[in-house]
């Protein structure tokens, strides 16, 4: 049994993280995280708080001398913002989120932010200060979800499972690209006003040249206005097993467990599968995926099931009947435009409840959808992880593995 | 704490459904519920089966004397096929589905339907008759959600909380309809061979007259063509309190367990909240949803917390930070085009892999979508129940009830 | 991940219960079932209404041609005192406990009964009737665990895991026996009224022979003063193999889920492990079992991790560090004298807090406990099952026993 | 919904807690779990590595200028031999438990200590070194239940619910102390070697003062002859409401939840409520606690529901039908002697099965009774935190005592 929980504020001390049911055996290190935390905080459209934070997501425990212990992993990622004392907006966050109770004077925050769980979370948790809610409704909680996808993604890697992700649109330039997925390019330099030279389809991880050139013009455009931008990101899986979920009960669909997972993420609004609501245009006929006879399985293909009982078109995004059909697993989510925006929104105010001409602004990004890319990685990594183990179990690598394999020779005939 | 569990193949005796974790004293009858499970079991395009079924929900325990007990409730839906022995195609369901070994010879299903759990079911659970799973995997399990939604839904119901749906589109043809929502439309007798003198818009559960009358060309259409159609559903959900779900974990936000809910459905293949993945080609100030000042708040509206800290707009759907907001929760959900075609498609033998040219075709409908939004109400119904017992507790009703008013007093300054 | 939910009142319709996460393939008849059902039903000391109610756990879903399909097993107990219309109270249970309002006048039970859920229960859930509670808090729902622990042994089965139980103490009079546990002698025609002639091991399910027939006495005496017993329950399960639970998260041991599932049972108030409290009494050394060397393992034992690595002694009760060790498990639990007595106690109505002199006396058994060590026997196997799956997953039964035996493969050295 | 998860390796960086789903607005402090902390460490028979370990549990998330924000909080807990760089024992545990693959040599454990987790722990999650079990299975993990279980009681305190320990028996020494139970007695200064004018009492946890000294002799005893020593530990916990837990299904009990719980503490192989395996040998007209009538109710006690309903008696320990009844709520634990003995047992290699004269050596206690006791009052603490807040629900302490007090108005006639 796969879960993990994530503890921390935005401007708190930091983010904690523990992933446990793992097996033991899995190597596992700070520097193969690194690289996927690394991924989170680049982006174009990002603001400078990316820039003094170089997250990094410190083991605490459940992995010696390289391994995982198959005891539960616990990790911290230090809030950089806490640490130096004061941040760039000129607060001092050590104690403007003391833990302790403070003497020194701090603004509550009243003017309720349209688009964020300020409202609600006031209203619910029956605060007087909407930073009681914001700091841990952050989109920063997403570093502490990176550092546990990315183990997770390790362990699928065993597994020949990989998880990747690009940006389809933002603020509405729709990228058409139809050629070969190259996720190497995605993980360049990528372009931003430090780096000119950098790629533009890094910048804003999509595929297609062209529209990569005007995403960024958008979020520039987006900036100028004091605006922000949303867009739609897709999630791809390869290499899962046919048979991942279950079709006998509701709550254990990994479809269900997908949808919930990458809705979580902050700013989600919206999840499909394939050819999602596009087929809603279309009749049965155009949009089931036939089987392809055994004779054109891929025979180079090493690794059965996956090969095998492969399909003409992928329109179901690899999942039927709540399992994985052995084609690539694709989701795509819409991802709404940031709601702290420079220019504020007319609001109200949380204590008295009069109109109020602009809703507090935090420093904050003009558009987060390249980073949501990666952290829908993760969620959707942890959601396959824990299918992978409540299917193949297993206590050590070894032995899941060893299980999955001797699965995999009772499918391909 | 509540949760429900079905059980029960297509064709074998019939499903059980246990519902718990409801307070005790809410009045409960099966004729209640049998409202219900009539209106999932009407809809244009759907087929034959829906003829010889009058799905009716008895309680087996759980409820005394009309109210509930705060004891699981247990219900028990037959199905008629098998208590009438042989079914409409010839089949004696009795033998074919028999609890015991049989001496009577049946067919194995080894043509796999794409689209279907058939493909990855068989495989993940070693089966060599894909009968074993499309039997759990048939849409008749919604059934059963239906009479446990509708009893969540008699729960909300004390709390002035309502769960409706529509459909906005069928097999390509949208509805533009953008006046008054006005349920009870949709409940009148509808319109089919049988009854050319109903209302075609109860027929597909759509608002718009005149794309409702084009939605039954459609599937008129479809069905001269041996084809199925998808479409879109919607459901609304009105008078949440404001706070239910919460932003502190992933896997509590509302906007999860409403996403795997919705997701959970046969043939759901995508869901989004408000304006969903329209949002991609705005920016945020079009999108945020402004909070109206206390002046312009709704006095006649007895249920506070509900017409407070309203909204101009309700583009997010209901919900913002994994939590209702005080909006009507708003959910769309893409239902693919059903994938047992009566012109079967290509497939392959489970048993060879080897090219089939028309894949096993059991009865079915030509679309499921107006049938799919009573579903998606029972679903949503479950998750605001459940939602509002961890936010509110309580073990009778009153004591909800109490609970509830008692917030509610305080988010209304 | 195997679950299990029951429903049902003491005096309505039925019990039902669903037991879900089983692979496929697993033979499972009602036949099997009914054994344990009757197993359940006999043991010395249980009142009048054992007679009537011949219990038969029929199969509604999930079993197809004799085998489980892998989709959830619904099973369905009728109460008969409900289908035949009166009880031999002369209530009739169909009015007394209609699931619709019933205009046949009824008593309410107000005199609740020291020991029963009467008091707690009707305060918690706001009800005026205690009927509303002891209904559900009767021992009569053992009925639907047993149905559900008969399953999941017959899954164990196929592992050579048994479960097994029998009673070490009634009213004071403790067994002394050392010999060999047969358990076939339990299950022999019990001795009682009715049939002088049986065996008066397997009306206390005792292996001791003369502490059987003080049992025997001693509950006649009790019967003779209005007055109830209660006893110790042994429970002994063979053939876990090493390493079912961990000792990574206080909720994962298998000492934490058996304990609680074994004190989950009606009347059960303690739970020990092998030496359990008399350990208090020893030292460190005189505790915990030696492993014995390799030249000393069972060669002739065929269940490799079984014969391998074993003790000299048995004090842990084959738990070590929340997870099993090889030896067998053993688990003592005291069953209290049942609640409701003949000589009802004194106690006070629910309506007024005035004194009563004689509690509520619904028909009842003189003691329980050579039927809670059956109960027993489906709630540890029910346990097993879940830590089993849980270690070695698996869809189909081939799938499951295969990564059990490649497990056992790698721990004999 | 109250959860709790720890993390971290005894001989690791440090220890991890993240406790979830209190509501907001309770005052917590550092300071306040430090006691708790140190009532963990302190009592006769622990070893050197208590004094080395002064724990403190850092607050790093979710409390904000003292008190709860409802969102999770994580506790961080340093272990100090790693950050001396260099334990007692003259291992370099940052070297030891590298988290880093490392160049330096290090002993793998071999010899397998009966009566730990070693043996299952290695075969299950094929280690070849036993430090990778038992580092994780080690006692000190208990440190951070009692951080979590701290701030659970920190919350009861405003419910006048009090959760206390005390011992009952050493080493076959049992207490028979039968008058008031002062629990401050228990944290005065301990009576140990530095601290020879130390109170016995609180250097055992045992309320009668010469069976305490009898303790303290014993476990001198057990310390010259290289062994060690269990005994029964009793938690008290008062102020619960009538009807925490449920009747209505085997896990939701609150006995299944709070056996399960106690039963996780590492050494107990033993739990009972109230009179517990005594009642084996009494009659029901001996055991059951007889409601007292209303006349007799305490009037000033100012906790209705509390001093209404209460009892003559309690043997039931405070919970009958898995609710508590309103009387204190008592259960006793047996804690086996420590398996870690300076004079190792007799056991095997792990790697070859050989015979082994003596098991490995691990710096240890020689009893960790008074220390048990502590560990005990935070598992009943979580447990009773999470039955109130799914009785009364709640997001600020506010709301959850609001809706307490409204459900005891109803429960006092």
């Amino acid at each position: 049994m796969f879960r993990f929980l994530t503890a921390g504020e935005s401007h708190g001390k930091g983010l904690t993280v523990i992933v446990e049911g793992l097996p033991a055996g899995i190597p596992v290190s700070e520097k193969y995280i690194a690289a996927d935390m690394a991924r989170r905080q680049v982006g174009y459209g990002r603001g400078g708080r990316m820039k003094i934070e170089t997250d990094f997501a410190e083991i605490l425990s459940g992995v010696r001398h390289g391994l995982t212990m198959g005891s539960p992993v616990a990790m911290w990622i230090e809030n950089r913002d806490w640490s130096t004392g004061t941040g760039p907006d000129g607060v001092n966050w050590t104690d403007e989120m003391s833990i302790n109770p403070t003497d020194v004077e701090y603004q509550k925050l009243t003017k309720l932010r349209p688009g964020h769980a300020d409202t609600a979370g006031t209203l619910k948790y029956h605060q007087d200060d909407a930073r009681n809610i914001l700091e841990r409704s952050s989109a920063r909680e997403s570093a502490a979800r990176v550092a546990a996808g990315s183990i997770a993604k390790r362990f699928l890697e065993e597994f020949d499972i990989e998880v990747h992700s690009h940006v389809t649109c933002i603020g509405g330039v729709h990228s058409n690209y139809m050629g070969e997925l190259d996720w190497d390019l995605l993980e360049q330099a990528p372009f931003h006003q430090e780096n000119p030279e950098g790629s533009k389809l890094a910048a804003v991880r999509c595929f297609d040249p062209e529209k990569a050139s005007e995403m960024i013009e958008t979020i520039d455009r987006a900036r100028a206005n004091g605006d922000s931008a949303g867009g739609i990101i897709q999630i791809v899986a390869t290499g899962l097993p046919i048979g991942l979920g279950t079709h006998i009960q509701w709550d254990r669909k990994i479809t269900t467990k997908l949808a919930g997972a990458v809705m979580s993420i902050n700013a989600v609004k919206g999840v499909e599968f394939g050819a999602g609501f596009s087929q809603a245009d279309l009749f049965g006929s155009q949009v089931h995926d036939v089987i392809l006879p055994k004779s054109k399985w891929n025979k180079d293909n090493n690794k059965p099931g996956y090969g095998a009982w492969s399909r003409k078109t992928n329109n179901a995004g690899g999942v039927e009947g709540g399992m994985s059909n052995g084609e690539p697993l694709v989701i795509n989510a819409i991802v709404k435009p940031i709601a702290t925006i420079i220019n504020g929104l007319e609001t109200v105010d949380l204590h008295t409840g009069d109109f109020v001409d602009k809703a507090h602004f935090e420093r904050s990004d003009i558009t987060f959808v390249p980073t949501c890319a990666v952290i829908g990685e993760a969620m959707v990594a942890c959601v396959i992880a824990e299918s992978m183990l409540e299917k193949f179990g297993g206590d050590h690598l070894d032995e899941t593995r060893r299980n999955y394999h001797s699965y995999l020779d009772t499918i391909t005939p």
